[in-house]
């Protein structure tokens, strides 16, 4: 297997089998593609014993859209890098690379076979206790370790160099902060939405707020994010859950992680107005979806702040009042970028399921008004919300 | 010529001969170390019709120190491209380079004889109107077009990797945002200072700010930086003014570069009240110098004002309210990092002469004071001071 080539369920099954001790001797393998993921192929492979992993290859295209948007498949080295990366820090959490190699942009990985998306257990309304607390540890660990607080300046800008992902990012900065601010032809809009995005594009202060935290994605390389932190990206069951898909990983703002899966809760919590219609349950999934958004910002915040006074290896860095302001800083850029998760998730391209599946378009339709109008509010007010308690009062009352 | 060694004048002659036109067929060469820079071996190279070119060398590692402090060769290299890349967007007022050799570490480039170091002419109280407004106008360019505004996000990406330049930074990351602010070995620091010195280090609300600006210089590439702008980094005449020397280029806050060189004006404002002893020559030339710094900045900013309205190429960064805020965000940093370049000047390891060569260690220090107390009130006020005319104030009144 020298040169690439895009595998065939046989080319899975060797590539499985020769890196990995998993099946042993005499198993006998077999490969099905799974249709998951957008820009790879995705294959599980199995022996007659119910063991069973993962291959995924990098097209040199995106899979969802075609040949007509070129990828570098290097960004499945990216990947695979990240996660290592992210499983020294965080190993409980992150999905185990077993191997992957570089001329065929294939990673091979266990398979969370015993885990289900994220997305499809939020939209089903099933509560996971664990999840936010979790989640939390992944990004206070994965973040801080990866951060100036650790690395030498020397350090840091190697890895910031192999991690520059400029491809991957790109997407990003189009789908993410400049297409749904404009009358974009790759945005999807909802006929009853469409009024609302037209005062979008109209809104130059608040397109003032996007363009700070588009620069700040450009150019502020804190810490190895994972970069694309969305609920399917995480796979989850009753005791654990596990980060997938670190292919947009990069150097960037720490609150981009942390605003990402802020987001994908809020947005299941906004959904589930439509999603859910006994007032009883609706109450008791989104109470939990609250409790697990201050989860989410209480644990990460504790633990980061923890980590940054017992584990700073820069002495400049060690200063109390400069931490503080960092982590406040951090959570304004948080509220930024969850908001812009929001709007894009509305406006943009790529819809969730935790809207898209609300049958009634005149719900539907509301539900979308809430996120774009609570997206907006955090991208505006990021730095008067000063607290998570001020975020949980707009939450119970969003309208 | 395969191998590195460093150069012998014979070798140095051979490198400007073989890669320059200048000298013609049947030139009687001559060559002359020359011992102004601290890092690299510099040579002038002349023929008998008085034509000449200079040749540097990068050393293994740091001239004026010696074998102990090992530093990359790599940045001949980033020198020279720094330089043609500024070449590009400032042709007028940066030095020429007209070749360059990754495995010798060496550049050719024009001979600035006919232009003296700007530092040695301010200690001599000599004035050159066009100064600032030349420097405002290679910083404006240079700084602007190697930006977000300009760049396309994979693009700038891959030109932040190119002048990662690990070791250069390193050094400033040392000597400008952590030496000073603690007792270290490396301080240079003159008895009647110490107490003073002593405060710093003590002083944890200014350090949580030089914290806050080390970290920019760490994570924020806002722009391809000189990375080292200060008086001994520009030759001047009577008509022009030319950039020299940046081997400590990479991408960083624009402030860095912007408020070294504000720095280096001041101090040779603060330096003149030991060195010129006449009432009314000092006023002369300190008025002339508070000119100069009103017009670096306002010519600076007037230009980069111009630049993001008409040549801004990233549309989601046209927006005008962003524009406003970022130029106010570069003033703070300009200042935050003028102060800092104050502060290491006189309690660092790097000495300037504008302070050292007072000759009464009475005045020396009375000036040393100033500029400490000035560097420490631009760092922590640095979002405060909302415009020069409140600088100059400050400067005026400097006491």
């Amino acid at each position: 297997m020298a040169e690439y080539h895009s595998f065939s369920t046989n080319d899975a099954k060797h590539f499985a089998d020769e890196h990995s001790d998993l099946f042993g001797e005499h198993s006998k393998l077999s490969c099905e593609k799974l249709g998951e993921d957008s820009l790879n192929l995705v294959f599980r492979v199995s022996n007659d014993k119910g063991r069973s992993l993962i291959v995924k290859q990098a097209l040199p295209y995106a899979y969802c859209v075609g040949e007509s948007w070129p990828l570098t498949i290097d960004r499945a080295r990216i990947e695979a890098e990240v996660l290592l990366k992210h499983s020294k820090y965080c190993p409980e959490h992150t999905v185990e690379v077993l191997h992957y190699d570089t001329e065929q942009a294939a990673i091979l990985t266990e398979d969370l076979k015993e885990y289900r998306m994220l997305r499809t257990e939020l939209v089903a309304a099933k509560p996971y206790p664990h999840l936010a607390e979790q989640v939390a540890a992944y990004l206070a660990n994965t973040l801080y370790y990866t951060s100036d607080f650790v690395l030498t300046g020397p350090t840091k800008k190697q890895q910031v160099s192999r991690f520059m992902n400029a491809d991957m990012c790109l997407i990003t900065e189009d789908l993410y902060f400049t297409d749904p601010y404009c009358n974009h032809e790759r945005n999807n809009i909802h006929p009853e939405l469409r009024q609302a995005a037209q005062q979008l594009w109209q809104d130059e202060a608040l397109q003032a707020e996007v363009a700070q935290l588009k620069a700040d994605f450009l150019s502020k390389p804190q810490a190895l994010l994972h970069g694309n932190l969305h609920s399917s990206s995480i796979f989850i069951n009753d005791e654990n859950c596990k980060m997938i898909a670190a292919g947009f990983g990069f150097y960037g703002p720490i609150g981009f992680d942390v605003g990402s899966m802020l987001a994908n809760l809020l947005l299941n919590y906004i959904g589930h107005f439509g999603l859910t219609a006994d007032a009883q349950q609706r109450q008791l999934h989104q109470d939990y979806l609250l409790q697990q958004v201050q989860t989410l910002w209480q644990s990460f915040a504790s633990q980061f702040n923890q980590l940054m006074a017992n584990e700073c290896r820069e002495p400049s860095l060690q200063n109390a009042l400069y931490q503080q302001r960092f982590m406040q800083q951090v959570w304004a850029d948080t509220l930024g970028y969850a908001g812009c998760e929001l709007v894009r998730r509305v406006v943009g391209m790529a819809r969730v399921a935790d809207i898209e599946s609300i049958g009634d378009a005149t719900l539907r339709s509301q539900c979308e008004h809430k996120a774009l109008k609570l997206g907006k509010q955090f991208i505006c007010q990021r730095h008067e919300l000063s607290n998570m308690d001020q975020v949980l009062t707009i939450l119970r009352y969003l309208q």
